[in-house]
């Protein structure tokens, strides 16, 4: 046969699903948005135009309904992982089932100094995420394993001073001059994994979101890479649960505006603030060094 | 001569500016994108290639930023306001110069309790919006006449329960049950008019703001249509100085989920949140109604 | 009372429907959303919870359907005044229905150069839209009347010279360069209304459109404004049917890169595209000014 | 030492640049954008801020517009590889420099028959993409080594009929009927990487294209699966220097509309286009199964 299946994946994105808990007068309201992924023996569904071993997308649609009927979403973990398992575990050809959730964060209004029982705010760009893959096990009546990723996105912060950015390799291309003040914007996204099961998977969220803010606006940032070093650095200091985290911090500019044109000044006063281009800085920071040599990912 | 020219406007969208007040060692930060136009008596640059009264739109670019520089942009309406009365005092051949302000809300991050003085947050979707149009006036020596249309958008709200539609008109395209329990999501956009000058423009804001939000959220909704009207209604009630308010409430809807094939009930908790097709329900309160024949806007 | 309803309107936003003519070995394939709008006496239902005269928008979204069902909506026009009317006639309450309709083109594929009887490419940004208003008639017996006005939205266009912007205003604030040799991109708008009915909607959509893409690469730009009056009076000249059409055209910029740090000369060749800011030219030509004072939109 | 980097990349992303080639009469016109990232030894930077060895950011945006300047970008492979050698050429402690690049496609207007020679239409949503990851010599001496992976994407294709899924696995989630008459739309996004050196980079990228879209039409579709391997397998039968392709076809559902309420029949004529949920289905298909084990991709 000249060319094989070599990797598959398929499932169905996009799954958005809005659950009430009405058991109290107070409501809660959980808002999400799930992608269900599975690998394992499709090759005939490619190769053979065969179907019996595909699962719909349309039932993966279905299972996120009734689970989410069934179960309480609002623990993005614990959902995600039950969810997967239930793939692996009821089909053999499963090997590997991947759950990926996006949680709508939806605000209690408070009015006249009151939360409200059951109306809330949705203005917010920030969504806290979970990727799970559960992997079948590999030996009967075993149970299946898997990894869980928490993260963040969408979570917007800036300082206005207190960031420069010098003493940095030249060439003949460089053109940009060395500041010692600068405005410091970025859109946070953050993945991390625990070595152990947390005991509460909603408050260690709220932990290290919060520790990713206070760090942000600390100190002085001698260049994003710094700062995002100190804020990863602090979220392992203070939870020892997380083993790594991932954080990728895009350099937002806000360019100084020349106004001498004008006959104007501008010091440090008004900046131009611009989508595109602009920097990226991803990085991971671990406990140890593992000792295989330093990854790369280019991805 | 065989076609004319019968409308034109022309200027620059999206300029956006940052402005950083680093008067105090609390620091303000201001970030906005402004839209210029204008009209006038522009025809031969169209007829006849003629730009000899065409102020580029890069000027008007430029114009902004000096501005920015100069005066304290942060109030939306002085700020709108002296911008086009710029360019109707300036040139004879403009008649309007109309200003558009979207203003990126920053909040200022609270760490440990303390507000930060110089580190904010900027996850939302919501915009402070005001639009003014600065006419010359007709006669020389008389002052430019103006007005200014002040607003917010991208305000997302939900409630889950306090939400009915019943006793509607049915037709035999109708097959939407009546509900006296569900979901009611909008986003937001809201437009007024003030009869009279405000004594704290942004002190106003906030209170029409959290009245719209209080209103939403206060009773049974019957349908969109009432509470858009309850919300418009009691703005006017509270601030004399509005006159006119106008409310556009899509209605986001929230389905509720039918889980009988799978054995499941689905007592209002389940939903499946949509973007499209979505209702569209839009209206304009005043105090009085003027005595021309009852207007409409199809725009 | 201290306030009163003002202006209303309510619909259903983003209906799509797709549908395939199958009568022949050869499909065609429609793809469309229609918002429904509809204005006329529906104050109870702001003002006083009663809903007995609101036609539910999930209403509105059946209708849309089964008219699509029944109808060929490939003719835009005539599917929306047909939809607009039904509205009108069918609720006396009911003054006016709006009906716009945006299209999705899909493009038969051409493989091996021969047109594929049921495939279609469907990368395209542009969009065919008509905006139908149809009014109740005032008088029993009458029909209703209305206006249709059509459009094209998303047609982007570029050409890398002929084009050039000088002699024009110039005040403190100004720093842009004359030039003779620019870049002219921008993405057009366009709507137009009929004097008369035309014998084919389709024909006279494709002509118009190939018109105005014609003109705008046919000759030296002095200015966008030049260059937009042009496009629409040769409209104006060619089909005597259109009576007025408003073209909106971005000027998006290709900004000249100043190469020089690196010792580079740009001798017009090597430019940055940005997004914003950008200039906004919109005009409207008519065949025959009308007597009231100039008209200005700052819509 | 208590936390360690464990990986990191920086860059800019979203460099955008036009190129006019004005050689001859009939002007050719690129439009690109283009990300850099580099890794290597940054530790410093992340661990002491210590910028010694940090390239701005904007120092790659400049080398992108210098190169850009003096070779042919059009040739997208030949531009990412000789950019990103730049960077691990000319600094020691660069290890991988990684160039993606997007075109945006534009393409020549034809107006009365004739190819124009400076006037362009880009409402294109197909961008050509390209993704170099050039990685620094082990020794002294020794050339750069890489890895070139070519592709499209936002290629969107809809067929009417000869496309069903039925025989499918069923659970007790399952409620998806069988079809074998449905619309398959999708939106192909496509990466490839060559076992050798093309002799002719653009026209390799065409006929791929051309495979693409001729076997997606070609035959009746048992599943997307089968489709998206029957579009690759072509590729590697026709395109020798093809080692392995990789598809991501999601499935963009039309649901067929229920009109039985209004009492209408709808012979698969009147579809629901709907964006969310989706399928997705992705697989690469290479020449020779490697002999590792059935590698898993769950990115």
């Amino acid at each position: 046969m000249p060319h094989q299946l070599w990797t598959q994946s398929y499932g169905k994105s996009r799954v958005r699903i809005a659950k009430v808990d009405r058991d109290a007068d107070v409501h809660q309201y959980t808002e999400l948005s799930v992608d269900v992924e599975l690998d394992g023996d499709f090759d005939a569904a490619y190769t053979q135009g065969d179907n019996s071993l595909v699962l719909p997308t349309d039932t993966m649609k279905n299972t996120v309904y009734a689970f989410a009927r069934e179960l309480d979403p609002c623990e993005l973990e614990t959902f995600a992982w039950t969810l997967g398992s239930h793939f692996v575990e009821n089909f053999d050809h499963v090997s590997h089932a991947a759950i990926k959730i996006t949680q709508t964060p939806w605000q209690r209004l408070v009015i006249d100094g009151e939360p409200h029982p059951h109306a809330f705010s949705g203005s917010s760009t920030e969504r806290q995420t979970c990727h799970a893959v559960i992997t079948a096990p590999t030996k009967d009546g075993e149970d299946p394993e898997g990894a869980i990723e928490c993260g963040l996105e969408g979570l917007t912060l800036l300082k206005t001073t207190d960031s420069g950015f010098s003493k940095f390799l030249k060439d003949e291309y460089t053109t940009l001059p060395e500041t010692d003040d600068r405005i410091f914007a970025t859109t946070l996204t953050a993945k991390w994994v625990y070595n152990d099961t947390p005991d509460d998977w909603r408050g260690i969220r709220d932990r290290i979101r919060a520790i990713l803010i206070r760090e942000f606006a600390a100190r002085f940032s001698p260049s994003v890479q710094a700062t995002l070093f100190e804020m990863a650095a602090a979220v392992l200091d203070a939870e020892p649960a997380v083993e790594e985290i991932n954080l990728a911090m895009p350099n937002l500019h806000r360019h100084l505006i020349n106004l001498s044109p004008f006959d104007l000044d501008n010091p440090n006063v008004l900046f131009l603030p611009t989508d595109e281009p602009h920097g990226n800085i991803t990085a991971s920071v671990c406990r140890e060094r593992p000792e295989e040599a330093h990854a790369h990912d280019h991805g």
